[in-house]
């Protein structure tokens, strides 16, 4: 059966399969088929996707959507609904079904049709905002289950906050082999554990396949026995007996810790000769299989076609949960939080915090503190955690020097929710996702620490709150060589470049406190993609004079002009900037008058208008200056700029001996100034 | 003692540390002692470390290298040494100490003065090449211990080729809790014991408390439990008690599984005050704590100082490996295998595989096959795979989308290391680690696919591959929008900026079957660091005829010259250059004669010289096509430049309909060229 690579028949498992089908059709049964049907019509229309994982699953998802499942179809919405998410997100098809047949606007047979096609709400993948309902963008493995996570503590952060009445729904995860087998199951399965997050199930759909055969070709382990190390309560039953489903999700409401189904399931259910295999995964049955797999369901119907009892079952469990819905819209309405409640779960801020960041700014520019900008961050920070109270913080085990931990924040701890602080442990990659599931979950910004070489770590979930549009604020800190003695494996250097290179990603490197405070600002109000503050552990002087406004927020700006005609244009970020007004005063001294620009976002500078950013960058000769590599800086610096900076890995030493060595100076810049100007 | 960030003092580990002070010296603890005195005086000198970890691992540490570990001090690049990996690299002191103590070449009193400082071969972490007897950079948590699994595995795999004469080490791992946390230590864990690498022996220093404070606060798992659930044995002991650790070491040397051995120490032990606290971790113990901790250990020394009495036992042990070494050497001297041995430990390709390469290009140019270039890839293994028997494949389960695995390539088995294909399961991260391991460990050359859009999972492992200037070959298939229907979460964009900011990389998207076999010919001669080559789902033309050199190690050149004068040059990358050469063709008929330069490597491209690089992009206006974000084509385009590509996530549609959709088009690069001809 386990032999490598091996992606043939599976006797055991047609043999299982054959003895389900031989049963009588319940009820129950023919609901599944219905998504089994639909299934195998789209990915057939679309010649393309994943048939496997829907026909596997779809009698799971049927005991979990007709009984157990808190939702309203009417209203997907809906603040207190039970979170669904498909971590397995190749297999779309099984949440496009459920949202059919459940009877969702927006979700009609006419969508099934374009499935994968262009502007469809029935995406290859569950894409966020193509469909209210659903929760989440899934398909790189792991990350929903991972997100989920963050989805179930937000539940419980705000049940601590406003109460059972409000707030008390499940998070309910379908996860593959795939998903169990990825990292950041391990990270996200150990948070949940150590927290008791017992309000999230996951149903595994243990099917003993992965793409390369058998899972035995590549894995040996008990997933099981793993999640009980980690404090889950796990569970075994047939997947495709409904009396064993319906018992494992009843122990699941009732467990005082998160729990595990393994879903013992056939992939490609029905499918006469593919099912149990990995043929069955990732294509399409094609014509005479699919109508074979048909046959052998029961299911005599045109592509497409569901008959009216089947959807009569299935629209009442559509809306099964309208009672509640509206036992919960009436206890809402007299509630005598309210008013915060809909603020928070409206993504909208509260009043005040903007006129207390403009105070603190006023401060800054009086008291002109030398600070690193982490330090910065952190002063910020002691402003806006009381100003907004949903902020909620963490770091991956780097509290001391992410500094994002302010007086006032308790740590949220195993069954007392009511602290705004999170200890993520050694888990970047399970913070950044459970942090995606705190923003989209609603009621919570989520913001957390780490050093910035290690977003290399978390870049697949900040990838994916990009591409969903969620505001996660990361706070990254020892941003350069600027660290030191920890050497090259700590010393960022492409990680800006690499970041300014993605959609829908704020890079923010703020040069002083006051820019921090903007930086802050900008990354609060940014509710449509995640913000990064790239913050440096080294002091910097305060640049800044005045206050008012926001100038990180067009990306870039003229901080001192050249007193007369500019000779050249400085341009730098971040603890660089400094440097640059050191220079800038040298250069005086020599009768060169250049102007310095800082630079803190390029992604804001690409926003703004052409004459803006001409303005900003002048006709003179430019000369960049970043202790990072150079890539992408070619756009602001011209065909002949000059870039002071990075050309490899770093090096373990003293930070004043490393600029040195690198030749990141201020000497350096007056150089090439120099040379500029006589070119 | 478990409150939440709590970095407060630590009564127990203190009477824990009070009572094993107490006991007389023994011989092993003196030897232990030195490690501390070291490191705590390195630290000191260095004004910033981390004394807690060397400090706390001393006792595990001299346990295992007086006595097991299998080295030569005189020769620390002995093949059949065991490998020794420090995967908690922050505590560097400790395998600097070692090095040291036992009489290693280039580690003498005079580099640990120099701890952290620039040019010290102590750099902060332990930093490949840096010293012979530094298996590998380490700082990045979990990479280590995923790393070492893939040295063991290269172990396995080399004994099965070579024979136990020739191959019979282990590797074994230090890893702290950090390491445990971290996801990859999931994947590499399950690897290791799905793959029953019995030589295999991770030492946990399961001192109980991480940066924040006591494990605690971030994790509640059992972590030996799920080691269990991985198919690893598991002990433990008292990490401070010497025959416990030797029982335990010599269990791992008869397991038949991997071990892990949790080794229950105190943090910093010997600190008086800051013993079992998250306050030895990180920082000098500073001048009065150092000063007291020495005493409390019984070491009456002044800094740097070690007694003659205690260098003896240490330099024999370092010099205890000698005879086993050289019966070695002469075993090896009469081996049949010796030469091949010799040739694919040094890293040398065997003759014959460049001629077998030049013949089936010249076939390609005859031939001229519209393939994908993930299946010319394909075909290019079909002739490096017999050629290069130190050539070994694998996938993270995308083996039949990949194309990696080629005809006469058996899977390596639990137990069964003769094959030469690795099927790493959905483990995109710990597959990187364990390429990485494989390379190190010398005498293979390590090949892995997954989609190019999860490179982003294995980033870490690519950077410190770069880092370390280790050959990984990764196999990068479906490579852009060109994948189609499974939409942007699988859809790379700003993956070949994020690869080209990365020093030490090279990034190369091939335009055809004869481009592919050229990426590959350069990535199997690229012996100082990791090549990635990115690969198409989609078909392409063949769009070369002549097949001499090698064009491709140029990075960029003209894939066909314009007729008469340049009126512009289209620079593509691709799948991309095929649809350039169809708008030269068009715009020829307009009487716009252009040039296409195929850019296949920016990083190739970059090192040619000025003369060459001028030549190739000419004069004329640029315009560049890549399906992919735009960020650092400025450099190549020039101020005035072009470009057509992405400019956020993609979609979920067929590839031609993207194509359309995204403007990606032989009529938008007409167009193009007309607006810039005609301005």
């Amino acid at each position: 059966m386990a032999s490598i690579g091996d992606n043939s028949g599976n006797e055991a498992a047609l043999a299982r399969q054959a003895e389900i089908l031989a049963q009588p059709l319940t009820e129950d049964r023919i609901m599944a088929n219905a998504i089994r049907a639909l299934a195998i019509d789209a990915v057939e229309a679309a010649k393309s996707g994943h048939p496997g994982m829907p026909m596997g699953m779809a009698d799971a998802a049927t005991a979990l959507w007709t009984r157990t499942l808190k939702f309203d179809a009417a209203d997907p919405t809906w603040w207190d609904r039970d979170r669904f998410v498909l971590s397995a997100g190749h297999g779309s098809m099984l949440l496009y079904a459920l949202l059919h047949l459940t009877g969702h606007e927006g979700m009609g047979i006419e969508q099934l049709k374009t499935f994968r096609q262009l502007h469809s709400p029935a995406a290859g993948h569950p894409e966020y905002h193509e469909h209210p309902a659903i929760e989440m963008t899934t398909g790189p493995l792991g990350q929903g289950f991972a997100t989920a996570v963050g989805m179930a503590l937000a539940e419980r952060m705000l049940a601590a906050k406003f109460g059972k009445s409000l707030v008390d729904h499940r998070t309910w995860v379908v996860a593959g082999d795939g998903c169990l087998m990825e990292g950041v199951s391990h990270e996200a399965a150990a948070l949940a554990g150590h927290l008791k997050l017992n309000k999230l199930c996951v149903l595994w759909d243990d099917n003993s396949i992965t793409i390369d055969g058998a899972t035995g070709t590549s894995t040996s382990e008990d997933p099981l026995k793993r999640f009980a190390a980690y404090g889950w309560a796990t569970r075994r039953v047939d997947g495709h007996n409904f009396a064993e489903l319906q018992a494992a999700l009843a122990f699941a409401q009732k467990s005082s810790k998160p729990v595990i189904i393994a879903c013992r399931t056939v992939i490609g259910f029905g499918a006469p000769t593919k099912a149990g295999t990995a043929g069955s995964h990732g294509a399409p049955l094609g014509g005479a299989e699919a109508e074979a797999a048909k046959r052998a369901l029961g299911w005599e119907q045109l592509p497409f076609v569901v008959p009216e009892d089947v959807y009569k079952p299935w629209h009442e469990a559509g809306a099964r949960g309208a009672v509640t819905r509206r036992a919960w819209l009436k206890r809402l309405a007299k509630h005598p939080m309210r008013a915060e409640f809909e603020r928070v779960m409206q993504g909208k801020l509260p009043e005040g915090w903007a006129e207390a960041m403009s105070a603190y700014k006023a401060q800054l520019a009086e008291t002109k503190p030398k600070l690193a900008t982490r330090q910065a961050s952190q002063k910020a920070l002691e402003v806006l955690v009381p100003a907004i109270p949903e902020l909620v913080g963490g770091s991956a085990d780097l509290t001391g020097s992410n500094l994002t931990l302010v007086k006032g924040m308790a740590g949220v701890e195993p069954g007392n929710y009511a602290g705004r602080y999170i200890y993520y442990g050694v888990r970047e990659f399970g913070m950044a996702a459970a942090m995606n599931g705190l923003a989209l979950h609603g009621g919570l910004i989520p913001y957390g620490g780490t050093f910035f070489v290690f977003a290399d770590y978390m870049r697949p979930a900040i990838r994916l709150a990009a591409l969903m549009g969620v505001r996660a604020i990361h706070v990254l800190t020892h941003d350069s060589i600027g660290l030191g003695e920890d050497g090259p494996t700590h010393q960022p250097i492409e990680h800006l470049a690499s970041f300014r290179a993605m959609p829908n990603v704020l890079t923010i490197r703020p040069a002083d406190a006051i820019e921090t405070a903007e930086a802050w600002e900008v990354a609060v109000k940014n509710t449509t993609g995640p913000s990064l503050l790239v913050l440096s552990r080294q002091g910097v002087p305060a640049l800044r004079d005045v206050a008012n406004g926001n100038k990180v927020a067009r990306g870039a700006y003229v901080l001192a002009e050249a007193e007369g005609k500019r000779a050249a244009t400085i341009i730098a970020t971040g603890t660089e900037v400094s440097i640059a007004m050191g220079a800038r005063k040298a250069l005086a001294a020599q009768g060169i008058q250049v102007a310095v620009v800082s630079a803190p976002c390029f992604e804001l500078f690409a926003k703004q208008d052409a004459a803006y950013q001409a303005e900003v960058l002048g006709d003179a000769p430019r000369i960049g200056v970043e202790a990072a590599c150079g890539f992408g800086w070619e756009r602001w610096l011209g065909a002949n700029g000059v870039f002071i900076g990075m050309t490899g890995f770093g090096a373990s030493a003293p930070a004043e001996v490393l600029y040195e060595h690198f030749g990141i100076t201020e000497a350096a810049v007056v150089k090439a100034v120099t040379s500029a100007v006589n070119a």
